[in-house]
């Protein structure tokens, strides 16, 4: 396992992390100053900075963009608009492609309006990574199936645990790939045997943020590290153990505390609890 | 698969659902009134109403107690509280024996606060289990374990799957039972072929009640049956599949809704979902 005591490069930080805090083009630059070693764009900072203005602005730090976030979300919309949805993606492989990206962030979706049929999205989920798979290899892009929390399986993604992001691997073959994020994984009692299961190959991106206790709001009260209830060094240990090396990305949605901080306080934070409690 | 057109006697009413709305007292004459079929009291009101006037007053309406809710919670204060919780466990057991109950409703009991050991939770949940069961043995009721949405590990439950009840019920014999909950479950990929490894001996209680899109409490969200996302005809079938013959226990808690309408339209509108739309 590695140490982080003095490794800020080995720390990305998540766009959404500071995006109240600034424009694309200020984040990525006071992300670099922190001396943090990589970013993960969101799809509209990057329509807002100029796609190539961001590619630059990235690799003239040498930040590594850990990850694109996000495309997926085949299911919302219902198979009528599918093939809109598919070109979408398609478009967001090539954002990540010109970013050298190590992937592209895949939400699989939730139920379509007024449908039940969990089952039925998954399997939309499943066709519509497969359909994607042929670009994806031909841009040398990873599509990273994100398994999220089970209380966003109604509108947000009907992918919730790391052993049907696995399933979907077995199935889809080279180029479907894993992001495991602590948050939405760490109540799993399978997680470690199939953190295990995925291996090097599959995992291409670990995201951290922490559970806090009580949690106000599904989705915009994730706490910093250190601050809630997940164990994260033992995660990392076991996704290193794995063989992952790549760089550990803080995600933190937070409308209540971190979002109404500046940009700097929340950066300088990130490095401080990745190097000490992570 | 039972047809519930004109059945509301396999209806039960979980007392939370309109907790708000009177005492116990009220509440059992309401439910009786409304031709439900049975009512799983919470430990609150039956010391607010009295052990023996509430089981008298249950059988008088010819009332099915399907559970009382609810005892476990093994874990929140630690170890050192551990024997403490434990009387306090049979206490309970006593109590579901005076009603005649189906079962005691089991749920974990999340971290011990200022801890990060999930996994240390979880074991000392199946050791408070199983220092209990012998009393429930004798006293003929079914531990039935609970595995609550994994939304709730940190504080409520850190067991969060249908697979770990039944780990637990492997590992435990006899006496040890589940409860199956539509909104902690509906989610789970596996919720099937667990169901079906549960069976009829180990499914001792079915709860239903809707998950709302958004949902914009953690714990006090839960929507009405037909008003949500949830597949609950779908997981029933499942359940009766497995052997499952009991009734089916309304469980809402809904702060922003129902807990604010008054009683008879609250026990109305659940026979009218339940006998159209479950």
């Amino acid at each position: 396992m590695r140490d982080l005591a003095r490794a800020a490069r080995l720390l990305a930080v998540n766009g959404a992390t500071v995006r109240k805090q600034g424009d694309f083009a200020q984040i990525i630059d006071a992300i670099a100053a922190h001396g943090i070693g990589g970013i993960a764009p969101w799809r509209d900072q990057l329509a807002e900075c100029g796609l190539k203005e961001a590619a630059k602005r990235i690799a003239g730090h040498g930040l590594i963009a850990t990850g694109v976030c996000r495309a997926g979300l085949f299911t919302n919309e219902g198979r009528e608009k599918f093939q809109a949805v598919l070109d979408e993606n398609r478009r967001a492989i090539d954002e990540a492609q010109a970013l050298d990206a190590r992937c592209l962030i895949m939400v699989g979706g939730g139920l379509e309006p007024g449908s039940r049929d969990l089952a039925g999205a998954r399997s939309l989920v499943r066709d519509g990574l497969a359909a994607l798979l042929p670009h994806a290899r031909a841009a040398k892009i990873p599509l990273a199936i994100e398994p999220l929390h089970p209380m966003y399986a109604a509108d947000r993604s009907c992918i919730n645990s790391m052993k049907q992001a696995n399933d979907l691997c077995d199935a889809l073959g080279p180029g479907a790939a894993i992001a495991v994020d602590v948050y939405h994984t760490w109540w799993d009692p399978d997680l470690e045997r199939q953190i295990k299961r995925a291996g090097k190959e599959r995992i291409v991106a670990f995201h951290i943020s922490d559970w806090l206790v009580p949690t106000t709001d599904l989705l915009l009260d994730r706490g910093m590290m250190g601050d809630g209830v997940i164990d994260i060094r033992n995660i990392r240990g076991w996704v290193e153990a794995a063989g992952f090396d790549g760089l550990c990305e803080a995600e933190i949605f937070s409308e209540r505390n971190w979002w109404r901080r500046p940009m700097d306080e929340v950066l300088g934070t990130c490095v401080q609890r990745f190097t000490t409690v992570c």
